[in-house]
């Protein structure tokens, strides 16, 4: 369904630019499974290269957000951008990470009403308060 | 510039149903100031109750997440809809809850990124591995 | 503000083709007030052309969906796709068929609900019942 | 598919509040089907509850606009954000209503013809005129 | 799966006005396959001859950019807009153009940097440099 | 307006790790103007680095795709992303590359088709031929 192909381990093994993307993305994650995301873009290799290197530096390196807010984050611009394949693996991940069914049902219930919001604010074109611009 | 008129507190004293949820707004809020929101749907009293009456329910009582997260949350879907009015409202929200700069930055590159690979996964159209589907 | 400039009616009168769809715009509107968005289309004379002419096909003509409903949609697609500039525009044209307070407050609530259930069902990944689809 | 289980009506049995939710839908609608989008929020009692409240509020309700006018807003707002469920759903809903092939052809003539203004206007960042600005 | 039937080429034979675009479609692309985007539109006949009147102009006359150049903005614009269906029909048409695998790579390191840079822009809500105003 | 400080020349002279990125971007773009994004993202130097350096490597570098190419891709994303300031700086942006008014006409009518057409697709759920998808 891709619109190219995606790399079969076999295929990754000749080409070892991909193969020590593939090898870096089972040894951060302590996992021999590696996602469709990564098998399509094995057919461009500095993207793969470059794309990998940021999801290490952003989503994966202790930082002053806790891991699975970030996954909260991530799931809900993927939701606006109706990215069915990230919601998918994000909400796999942020479950991975701990997500609880009480934290779901609060998160789905703050992105619903911040997208009802965004469509009266952006539709009734409010301007914005002299309060909340930045010194 | 709004396409609605924006209530003054003169205005909002003359219609009990307005100032019936002008003053919860003050008292929950323990503040005198009413944004702009608020005084656009003034002018559709019933939508006004519903809607603050939900962000009470949603944004405001504690529950399975903390309150800067939500904020998090919400800023992402907003910027994702390009709502400029709730992209401020909510950021002066979030460090009101104590956003540090550390968190910012870390919140921008997670958003970031998720655009990115939304785009990359959209456009290549990778198939949702069978991993990531609920049991 | 604008990324081209914005045609004055001295500029309009130098150029025929422009000219010609300037006349017939205010002959269609009975109206001698030409707005911004034709203003800045007149730097592309043949997409200026095309642009009014299905307007008036789809906008103006009468047909199977009266014109209030028509506005109503048009706002609807511009709020979801942020176009300050349509939003403004459409809405102005909706009151001049005569949208009233009722019916306007009536279709924020519409298009809020609308996200708010869109963005549940794009993050809860909901897959269609078998009985909405087509024969 | 969906990232949260669907429940089946002798799931819904052993749950009182999502039994009553149910229970409403069949009785307001009049009909003994109950589609995905309300067993996938069956996982979250009290964000089904709200939002049920809601739809029957905002869409289920007499008011100022016909309930095809409203179905083709929710369709509208729907398309722009790509959310395939809704489409679905709120097509057959829109027929139901009543929705004639001429109604929907221009329906789907004006949302493409906004998007396309939308576009343009977004893209020359065309500033709006002080005649569409509210009093 | 769509919302309305797609029409077998039996059916187009039926409807004189459908035929005319079918058969010019055929002419002008050189090749049998009409594709399920203009089987669905067979429904609405208007709507049919001038959407295809338009993508005749727009995107298969000889004009100021190449027609590869058009197709990249094309797939830019519908992986925004989530369109599964136009990803993968431009994507084979860009293709079919003589995309490059090395101009595809570059291609979505481009619209994935567009998309991270929107993202900062919007959330960060930065005020346009008076350097980039028309004048 | 923004919601971060923009920053000033000097306050960057006292921050080393941005005074770098500004000289870089000085010295690559052979220009002392540095816009908005950056002065804003000067706040964040771990992402002003990571996000200039990306830019350096995807827009400026020699590629495979003609730098004009990929600035009307970049406007095209960001215009369907309703990113004001990203419209306005690559706008600015092509035209020093060369844009031509007939090829920015030729543009315009292809951005506005694809934004129509994604809608007619997404509105009518259209499947997607089997002669698209990769082999």
């Amino acid at each position: 369904m891709a619109t190219v192909k995606l790399w079969t381990d076999e295929e990754v093994a000749t080409a070892p630019a991909v193969q020590a993307v593939f090898e870096d993305i089972r040894a951060v994650r302590k996992s021999d499974f590696v996602n469709n995301f990564w098998r399509a873009l094995a057919n461009q290799p500095v993207l793969l290269e470059r794309t990998w290197t940021s999801v290490k530096q952003v989503m994966l390196q202790p930082g002053a957000l806790d891991p699975l807010t970030k996954e909260l984050v991530y799931i809900a611009v993927s939701t606006a951008n109706a990215c069915s394949y990230c919601v998918h693996s994000h909400t796999a991940a942020a479950r991975a990470k701990g997500l609880s069914d009480d934290q779901y049902a609060e998160f789905l219930a703050v992105i619903g009403m911040a997208a009802e919001t965004n469509t009266l604010a952006n539709s009734l074109q409010i301007p914005v308060d002299p309060e909340f611009l930045a010194g």
